[in-house]
Order: C-alpha cells, then sequence, then structure tokens
C-alpha cells in the first residue's frame, strides 16, 4: 500500500507509491505513447480501465460498453487508494500514516485527437459538471478533506496517455499549497474584513493590463506575480468559495471562458504542453468569507532548475503584462 | 531592470526578468547547444564572459585569459543586477522591489567534458573553495540576505550550456523555502532544544536503512520523506550552520563526499541530469543553533506535473530505503 510522509523539518506530506514502484533500471521511463488502436480510454475499450463510476450516456446505453460522451473511472495505478483507514503511525522523529484517498480519471471524450479547447460548448459543461458531482460525492466521505482536480496535458506536461483527460485526487490532508493560501486570505481578511482574490478581481479590473477575458460572471488574468510565463487564473467575478457549489449557469460560464482561453493560448503558443489545478476550499469546512475558488492555468514552456528548486523563488521572463496583451490580441 | 514581485495571497515571491526577456514567439526555446569550439566557457573564450570574480591559476598567470583550473564571473544574463537599490513599492495589494542581487556562474573545469564527478579531488575542493570564498565576499554587502549555489546539469535539468559549472545567485530576501526550513527547525528546537538535522542525523545512523555513505565526518542520506526519487542530503554529521563556517578540510570532505556520490548515483541511473542545492543559514544571520547546512541533490528522472504544482504534495514511486540499498551497493 502506498504511504505518506511528512518531512520533520518543513511539514511537507509526500507520497510514497508502492502501486507505481520503480527499480533503477527504469528510469528514464520509455515514452509510453500507444496510437489509437491500442488507447485503454478509446471507445471499444471500456473493459482495459476500472468500472466506470459515472458516465455521459443516452438512455439505454449500458455501463462499461461504447456509446458515452465522457466516463468518470478508477486509476488503474492510483497513487492512493480508497480502501482501508488512515492509521497515522509514529517513528522517532518521523511521521506516516496509510496512503487512503480517492483517484479518479475524467475521460473527456470519446475522440483520442479532441481536446477540452475545440470540443463542443455542451461537451466542455458536462466534463466540468462531472467534476463538480465527483466532489459533491467525494464530500460525503469524512476521511477526505481535499479534492483536487488537475489536467496535464501533453507529455512534457506530465501526461503518459494522449487521450484527453483529467484527474481527480481527495487527499486525508489538505495540500500545503491550499493550506498556504487559505492562511494567506485568512490573515488578509481579518485586516480587511475582504477576500483577497475579490479585491485582486477589483483591482485589476481598473488597471485592465493584466486582465486577459471577462465574459459571463468569469475574469481570466495574468496574476501579477506569476511564477511560469503565461500562467493565467480564472475565477468568478462574485464571491465563492467552493467550486462545486456553483450552479448549471456558473458551470457553463467557466467551460466557456476556459475554452475560449485555451483557444488564445493555443494560438499564441502553438498548442503548447500546459496543466490545470482547480483551487476550491476544503471539502469539510463549508463556505468560507476568506476564500474563493479559481483554476489556475500554467503552459509548459520552460524547465524548473537547481534555483527554483532550492529557493521556491522563480524566475519569469515574460511580464505577465506583455502575456495578457498577447492573449487579448488572439484569436483563439 | 527585473523586478521582484510578491504574490498577495501565499506572499510567494517571483522575479520578472527583464533581461532575459521573451516573446510569444520565442516559446518553445530553440535548444541552444554549442559544441567545443562555440562554448563560451572554454579556455580561449575568456573575453565571452564578463571579467573574472576569482579564479584558480598559476602564478603568472594573468586574469581573464587561459591557464586557470576554475573561474568564477557574473553570469553575462543575470537574473538580478548587482547594481542598485531595491527601492520596494507598492500599488494597492501589490508589492515590488528593484530585481537586486548577484548573479554569478562558477566555472568548474576547463575541461568541456570534464564534471564534478570526475575531476581530480583537488580540483572539486577548489570548486567547492570557491563557493565558500564567494559566499563570505557577498556576506559583507548588507543588501544581501542570502546566496544559494546551485548546479543545473543536463538539458532536462535546466542547463542552457553543457561545459561543466554551477551558479550563485544572492538575494536582498530570503527564499521561501529557506524561510520554511528555518521556521519549521526553529519550532523544533523549541520544543527539544536540539537541532532536527542533528536528531535525523542521529535516528538514520540508528536505522541505517537510509544511509547511503558515511565518510570524513560527512552523511548522504535518503530523506524520509523524499520529493523526488533518488532524493539525496548531503550534511556534516556534526553541527554547523553556516557552510562558509567550514574550515579547509570539511569542505574537503564535502567534496570527497560528493564526488562519492555522484559516482554512485551516476552508476546506478546511468550519468543522470540533476541538481544541487546548497541550503545554508541566512547571510547576516551568524551562527545558528537550530539550522544545519545540508546540499541537496536531485536527479531529474520524472516530470512534475498538475498534482504537485496543485497541491505542493509529490508522489515518489521510489521508497528511500529501496534507492539508498541501491546506492549503498553500486561502485562509482
Amino acid at each position: 500500500m502506498s504511504e505518506l510522509r511528512k518531512d520533520p523539518v518543513v511539514g511537507r506530506w509526500v507520497i510514497i507509491s508502492t502501486e507505481r514502484a520503480r527499480r533503477p533500471s527504469d528510469f528514464p521511463p520509455a515514452p509510453v505513447r500507444p496510437g489509437q488502436s491500442a488507447c485503454v480510454f478509446c471507445p471499444g475499450h471500456e473493459d482495459r480501465t476500472p468500472p466506470e463510476i459515472l458516465a455521459g450516456r443516452g438512455s439505454g446505453s449500458p455501463p462499461n460498453g461504447p456509446g458515452w460522451t465522457f466516463r468518470v473511472v478508477p486509476n488503474k495505478f492510483p497513487a492512493l487508494r480508497i480502501e482501508g483507514e488512515l492509521e497515522p503511525s509514529g517513528d522517532g522523529l518521523y511521521d506516516r500514516m496509510h496512503g487512503i484517498g480517492a483517484h479518479e480519471v475524467i475521460i473527456e471524450s470519446p475522440e483520442h485527437a479532441g481536446s477540452l479547447a475545440t470540443m463542443s460548448a455542451d461537451a466542455a459543461a458536462d466534463v466540468l459538471l462531472a467534476y463538480r458531482e465527483r466532489i459533491l460525492d467525494l464530500k460525503k466521505d469524512g476521511r477526505f478533506q481535499y479534492a483536487l482536480i488537475f489536467k496535464n496535458h501533453g507529455e512534457a506536461a506530465g501526461a503518459s496517455l494522449e487521450h484527453p483527460h483529467s484527474q481527480l485526487i481527495a487527499t486525508p490532508i489538505i495540500p500545503i499549497m491550499v493550506t498556504e493560501e487559505l492562511e494567506g486570505s485568512a490573515q488578509y481578511y481579518r485586516m480587511k474584513e475582504r477576500c483577497v482574490w475579490c479585491d485582486i478581481v477589483r483591482q485589476e479590473r481598473r488597471g485592465r493590463t493584466r486582465v486577459i477575458l471577462e465574459q459571463d460572471g468569469m475574469v481570466a488574468l495574468a496574476p501579477f506575480a506569476p511564477r511560469f510565463p503565461f500562467e493565467t487564473w480564472i475565477l468568478p467575478a462574485r464571491h465563492r468559495a467552493a467550486f462545486e457549489e456553483s450552479d448549471l449557469g456558473e458551470v457553463r460560464a467557466l467551460a466557456g471562458m476556459l475554452q475560449a482561453f485555451l483557444g488564445r493560448m493555443n494560438a499564441v503558443l502553438t498548442d503548447p504542453p500546459y496543466n490545470f489545478m482547480l483551487h476550491t476550499a476544503p471539502l469539510q469546512d463549508g463556505a468560507l468569507d476568506h476564500f474563493h475558488w479559481h483554476l489556475e492555468v500554467i503552459p509548459k514552456l520552460t524547465r524548473v532548475a537547481g534555483f527554483e528548486w532550492g529557493s521556491g523563488f522563480f524566475i519569469n521572463s515574460v511580464p505577465p503584462e506583455d502575456a495578457a496583451a498577447a492573449l487579448r490580441k488572439a484569436r483563439g
């Protein structure tokens, strides 16, 4: 079973994944890029994934066969296991617990060469509604503190399969990056009694130099201090802490904004590999006045090197004002 | 001029580097891999770098010509500039300051195909003594709070030049990763009145499963909760906060350990790309009872993807006990 281990100095948790265990001779890993016929996510290969948890299907289409528009399945090689208890234990200085969690794959389209950027607006909204439904379901399991939705698109961004998909990992601990956002925004709220992201949206709307797009209550902006060239945040203009509390209209608005942004990003940067990560409120924390859900998109354009790994500083060679200007001008 | 900008939510600083500014059409960057004749770091090309700050030269060898064993030069495309004042300023929610700092390159050998792992013990010690000398010199400049020594070896680890070199960036702010180590270790010290790294060394020596090598007062170990496969920490067994306070014998011991470790790593992982980062005490903080310098080495074997960028969790598919066992058995 996988194990969660805590660094005794900085308190960072890592997942030691025995399900995916590798030996020294496995490095560097051979690129696994099956063509369409071998793709485990393509229609007709439903038996090559664990049974589906959720799918978009017409009436009369039985589960785990063709005829779907999207599917959610457990990851066949999960980083964390759904069964069992955490059983935290100590060993001198060290803390560990069983690697309990959920690891799901959202297969976004039956089309092997499809993409979130180019599918129909309805299909894109369905994928985001599936995110919402899975988070709402996992929230019922009291062992889980957080559900992170993320996407790796392209090999350089960490995707091991071409077929368009995103992932959900639910963890028994709130991830440190979310904790940092919760703490920073709580501190801001104590001083100002306002949500820091609401204030960011207000200031950016006045200045306009870092706003990329605004439509249907959603804002896409280049953050003031981006780690990466063309890093972009998409968030609702009105305060909302938990993504999964969004109504149908809001989810559709996010889908529309995401498609519009990805279209422009693909035009400006020629279909780059990218990651996105959805930061929503912790599962068990309810509505927070100081947290505001947001989607972070990072095109994978540069390599992270020793300075970044050693310092936590990032060197970004594209000022966000330049990135926003290029993306505003583009036609997706 | 470059600019330091602070994220208003989490307080992370980034460097917006206008010296290295790129336009959208510059992505993805073309690989720059000049052969030996074009290498700006090779002997005979001393005029292609800024004038040297320090070099290993026999008597009668004039600066900025051939005849050196190592050279330290300012980075021609610095992330931060040495001249000027910080002039912190605000803009609504946001904080920024001028990108002041030092960015130096340590050219480790005149041999284009040389490497820290295979050069003579004396030559390796001279490189590490150059690190010490540069830190001691930069410490005199009260604008600098920290000096980070790091190395990017191989293109996948972020190196843009093949010729063996490491780098030093001095910053006007203590990097967030060092701050986290300082805070975590100070908290531990308040509870236990002991240095957490001293305790780690003690516990690992008893358990032995994660110790890789021990020689001349230096310990190389696989940390309990490593972010990356084969991540390794090298540190002195006896407490010392500031690397630059090491005496000649200790610097030589580190050079010997680093060479022994790199030899084994190269044997087990077939000369992987790698980074190392030297975490020493802040420049202006003097001897600390709770901080203990250490060198972190991370072979670049895997890609960092959306889950890591979104959560700060790392999924590591090689338990450190397995990594340490493989490295112990290897012959460098």
